[in-house]
């Protein structure tokens, strides 16, 4: 009897909020109302593309967000800024009446550092190209109104894809429901950050802050591409990440090669030999218990692993790889686990630019990605014993001449707190729910990631709210993200708010 | 008979052209001189210091050459530009009546790169220092000319020291012989080189088109610094050097470290893997060869390094260092041998300046020194036997499409021609008179370097001219040279002056 009268209550309820449009009519009500208004669209992601977004810039950081709280204001959300000790946090609201579930959907609004001597036009001055730049593509004119936009075109700009695509995808979404008179049948929350690709140092403590305003059955994810065989995918994790610079020493300044060569030591050659340590060829980490402690997949995941598209060979093509590291595992499989990755190296300069010195000193930055059940100060710690065990005398300031003269390996060690990885079980009723309405809004079954290799500040919301979170990518894989000339297909923007749409209006 | 007419004859001779002053006189004389002079001398570098002079700069190396003939012709020296296809080298000549030898003086007037942002000052603005930076050293005013300088003070800008003091005392020489009626006891030639730093590559041609012009009974060449002890040293050779680029391939673009790392190759990584492959942790070369085919030393140069004064530990304290490469062998000892230097990395970019990215590439380039017996080439050809393998095709652009499918590992090897090393004997007449000369001006027996551990284009003069060489250096070991905040201590200034207006009028 309870039972029977819980459904009959569910069911009330859902037929009351979804009376008009449901599922498939939805999903074409959006196409349609895309068709008509894609200048219009584009012009709007435009716009915002248009003000730099690197978190540490505050002043342009603080425009986007004054830009977004007007974009949402304008389709009728309760938006306002979560401040913090950073970049606020932009939150919006639509209350349903009588919707029992609220469903979050999180974005960044922050984007990568740029270097604009590396990209083809100027990072924050959008350009759209008849293809990828990869294929010898040219700029087009963005078309009027009235004319049609090539779906396989490129729109070129730092954040196109990562992370404000999908922030346009979801207010389209929300017009398209509008002009059709569609309701959402739940209640609707947003969260964009705006330190995301810093890090999301303060995010943490924001949602914290405001754990209550920001409860949710379940959060919605729009970080990330699609798969690299361009079938939309979810992902049910991220990795966490936490970044290290390793600075090691030689003399004191750097001196003349010829008059100290195979005398004075040379720290680029000493930093040669520490990451060398840290891997062998095939790309396995050799940092001792690096592996340890990561908490296995289910058989929903393994299963999902190996229902993944074989894309391995035509990644390779793409991007001219004869080979890859992993001993021939899968890229599926091997973002799975935990990895050590070299960002970047530095010691004087090269080519033309160098000089014929011994360097003073020479630093590397690595990215640690981690799996659940692998904390950041874990691994940190993991790296560092690594490095003492080569010899090194670790320190966390720049040596002064007591220290070097007691210790001739010294490593400078600096670590970010980073964070966590997250995963929520493929296998909870609202996940599932989550699943069948992408399914529906694209016609087939996505391709379902039980991590995604890439990391997020789930994390936060997660230790903060406790909700399942799904990722809900939309951009291409092939979108140069975190690089220069980083662009959005847009027939993935076109897809994105038909899934917004169904994930709008489906029966939860 | 004969023997004894011809030495009737070169003693006539001798006596007729150093008729007024000789020895321990000239010496004085020129110290006096110096001394009511100092803030012309000083003035006359300092105006030389503030003409930029990176070899590429062609305007500003025309506008040092310029300006050299300039001093020079003023001083009653027949000085002209020597073209090639690059700067220009400054040729001058005195001619001594009644001379029956040729001596030239060598010094170059191009200098290093800079990098501005390094520098505590303007490095083309000069800034006379108190006391070293490194020992908290305060900009000091250049003092009137009534007033004194301070021995101890450091006069800061690219090429203080090298290679433009040496120029200075040079011309400074020339007029404290003039002020006390002094005679050179030679003919004197004078060859300024305009591209040292940049490896002298058209110096060889301008030599070759002009040997005979440049035809002397010994070069001495002023370029490089004085012994670390502070004590004059002299040199008698040079290390070749040669200057590579190695460029290694991850994929085609950057990737993002989240997606595909473990997966797709780091460039990085692979650089430091192949870097660590070619030196052991003692700083020993690991290329199959690297050391073979050095001509040995002869006993004379033996015994010279073993009256090297043992300054390592002393250089070990003001250089911070707590060990040294070579397994305990000495600077002295170390520096006759070839090495691999790593002169900078570059991949991507690290710090705050670093993304979470698989870099497409990553560079390092290496200077290797020679000694007498090992040609640029072949050592090259060692270093490419080395790399290929470790498994990679070499190449010489970047790798197009189907070479990357085709190799997974590729490396890029771009090497500029280089040159080789050369030595002079100790025991050749004419370079013991140098040696005398020298012991003379300065009042003790100079250290005596069989090769200096830098390198220097005195390969061209040798090749062209057959002509002995001897080093008389006369900068401070501490300069900074190459690097930033170079600099040049007073009192080698003064030093220099002395040793040169003895060089200019001993008997030959």
């Amino acid at each position: 009897m309870k039972r029977i009268a819980m459904m009959a209550c569910v069911l009330g309820v859902s037929l009351s909020v979804t009376a008009s449009l449901a599922g498939p009519q939805t999903v074409s009500s959006a196409r349609e109302y895309r068709r008509a208004h894609e200048a219009e669209i584009v012009g709007e992601l435009v716009e915002l593309l248009t003000i730099p977004n690197l978190a540490s810039d505050i002043e342009n950081i603080r425009r986007n967000a004054a830009k977004l709280i007007e974009m949402m204001e304008r389709r009728g959300i309760e938006a306002r800024l979560l401040e913090g000790n950073g970049p606020p946090a932009v939150f919006g609201e639509i209350k349903t009446p009588g919707a029992t579930r609220t469903i979050g959907f999180y974005a960044h609004y922050d984007g990568q550092q740029v270097d604009p001597s590396k990209w083809a036009s100027d990072p924050f001055k959008p350009v759209l190209r008849d293809k990828p730049l990869e294929a010898g593509g040219h700029a087009v004119a963005f078309p009027k109104t009235s004319e049609k936009f090539d779906p396989e075109w490129r729109l070129y700009a730092r954040s196109a894809s990562d992370d404000k695509a999908p922030i346009i995808a979801m207010l389209a979404a929300l017009d398209a429901l509008k002009a059709s008179n569609a309701k959402p049948t739940a209640n609707l929350k947003f969260l964009f950050d705006g330190e995301e690709e810093a890090g999301s140092p303060h995010l943490g403590d924001i949602v914290t802050r405001n754990a209550a305003l920001l409860g949710a059955d379940v959060w919605l994810c729009a970080d990330g591409p699609v798969h690299q065989s361009r079938r939309q995918q979810l992902y049910f994790g991220v990795r966490g990440i936490v970044k290290i610079d390793i600075t090691l020493y030689g003399a004191n300044r750097a001196l003349h090669s010829g008059h100290y060569g195979n005398w004075s030591p040379n720290p680029a050659m000493r930093l040669a030999k520490l990451l060398a340590s840290m891997k062998d060829d095939s790309g396995r980490v050799l940092i001792q218990g690096f592996y340890d402690g990561a908490v296995p997949l289910g058989d929903a995941e393994k299963k999902a692993l190996k229902e993944m598209p074989a894309t391995d060979p035509e990644l390779m093509r793409e991007y001219g790889l004869a080979g890859t590291d992993g001993a021939g595992r899968s890229l599926g499989e091997l973002i799975n686990e935990p990895s050590l990755n070299i960002d970047g190296l530095r010691s004087e300069d090269v080519g033309r630019q160098s000089r014929t010195i011994i360097p003073a000193e020479a630093t590397a930055t690595l990215d640690l990605r981690l799996v659940k059940g692998i904390e950041p100060h874990r691994q940190v710690e993991r790296l560092i014993a690594h490095i003492k065990k080569q010899g090194y005398f670790v320190v966390k300031d720049g040596p002064d001449l007591e220290t070097r003269l007691n210790h001739p390996l010294i490593a400078r060690v600096v670590s970010e707190e980073g964070y966590p990885a997250v995963r929520t079980s493929m296998s909870l009723p609202i996940v599932k729910k989550v699943i069948n309405a992408v399914e529906l809004a694209i016609g087939q079954r996505p391709v379902m990631l039980p991590t995604m290799g890439g990391s997020g500040p789930l994390w936060a919301i997660d230790a903060a709210t406790k909700a399942p979170q799904v990722g809900v990518p939309i951009v291409n894989h092939d979108n140069n993200q975190h690089s220069s000339n980083e662009n959005l297909r847009l027939q993935n923007l076109w897809d994105g708010i038909e899934i917004f749409s169904a994930l709008m209006t489906i029966v939860w």
